[in-house]
């Protein structure tokens, strides 16, 4: 089955944590988007009437299922591609790691959009502004202070255990977005938090995810997704 | 079995929607941080090494299994008490709508706390304003339509068709929370969203929920949780 994934064609955003597990898989995909007519086909799946249209992209056509949601179409693919364990209490707790990226990844966008998503950045720089004080103050210690607890805890090559799973793959995408987003900050920052880097580092050596990073699949990081370098931000 | 909720105890907040389904499915529970001594039980969970402990509450004891994340709770009872689908696909698509409903209950929070968690509303009252009139310009609009829009397409009592699932139970929770914390703007809105209310009606009238919501067990709104009655805001 070749799977449809639908999101927007020129960020990273939400879409990147599919697309990593995808990509790590070695599953047959199109980023439907990215096509000719994509974005239009895009928007028609979501206006359709009746059926199961999902609010907002990314969302992945796998046969006859459409699945919205980056952590419910990620708990799908997990069990498909041996991405995640298959009993059902490891799967939950893989799953509800996955949530507590998803709240992060809201937090990281509220530093330059803490208004809401519907003014531009240019309208609230002094709120951003605050609001990214107060994420790198309380905030980033207190997500990455959880996940550096568990690999610690774990002592294993990762987060869950010694087999890789989708939630890897997302912190991967968390390090090297905090690292684009904020490069000053991170680097006072790195050092607190060791596991979580080296976690990184080894996602980035896989052959499938290293492959991916340098292709043309890879969308650069730009100041239109969820990591955004804004000087004003980082210092 | 005796299900353990773990959630603060002077708040609706997340664990409401956790709450609402474990009442309406008559289920067995103890709300743990409500008793002597619950708190700490609730701190220390969170604390212990090794294990899954989860990030934050709300989380619930079953058995053996330890599981945080308000979605991923409910996503395991509507499995086991007929509040989901038992279908992969249509388990897949109420737990999608949940997401969605996780989203609108985030942005919601931010309306008083748009500069983050750890600052108190006080401190953030004229960023406040403007978030709240994007929300209910913007935001309101899109998630309470698109919810309006598939009870309509669905054309049945509960939004995925005529079986209820926790889902309808979150919206009743969100319908209620809009009509606390915004009662002028609610007043002049509800007319553009019938069957939502018609919706939170319904599941008002449901025995189990009935008795429930003129219990004490059902904590009153607060300005401490996620739905706050703030006048500057409402006008």
């Amino acid at each position: 089955m070749k799977y449809e994934l639908y999101y927007w064609p020129s960020i990273q955003g939400r879409g990147e944590y599919v697309r990593l597990a995808l990509e790590e898989a070695g599953a047959d995909y199109v980023d439907v988007a990215r096509g000719a007519k994509g974005v239009a086909a895009m928007m028609r799946m979501m206006q359709e009437p009746g059926g199961t249209p999902p609010f907002a992209p990314p969302f992945l056509k796998a046969g006859k299922l459409v699945i919205g949601q980056t952590a419910n179409i990620l708990f799908y693919l997990g069990g498909r591609h041996g991405l995640a364990p298959k009993a059902e209490g490891p799967r939950l707790w893989v799953h509800q790691l996955q949530l507590t990226i998803t709240d992060l990844v809201v937090e990281i966008h509220d530093t330059h959009h803490p208004l809401g998503p519907s003014l531009y950045y240019e309208d609230q720089k002094a709120p951003a502004k605050r609001r990214t004080e107060e994420f790198w103050k309380e905030r980033v210690t207190k997500f990455t202070g959880y996940f550096e607890r568990l690999l610690r805890d774990g002592g294993a090559a990762y987060l869950t255990g010694r087999r890789l799973t989708y939630v890897d793959l997302s912190l991967f995408q968390i390090v090297a977005g905090l690292r684009y987003a904020f490069p000053q900050r991170m680097r006072a920052f790195e050092r607190k938090v060791p596991r979580l880097i080296g976690l990184h580092d080894r996602i980035a050596a896989r052959p499938n995810i290293k492959a991916y990073l340098a292709s043309e699949r890879r969308i650069p990081f730009n100041e239109d997704g969820i990591f955004r370098q804004y000087k004003a931000l980082d210092l």
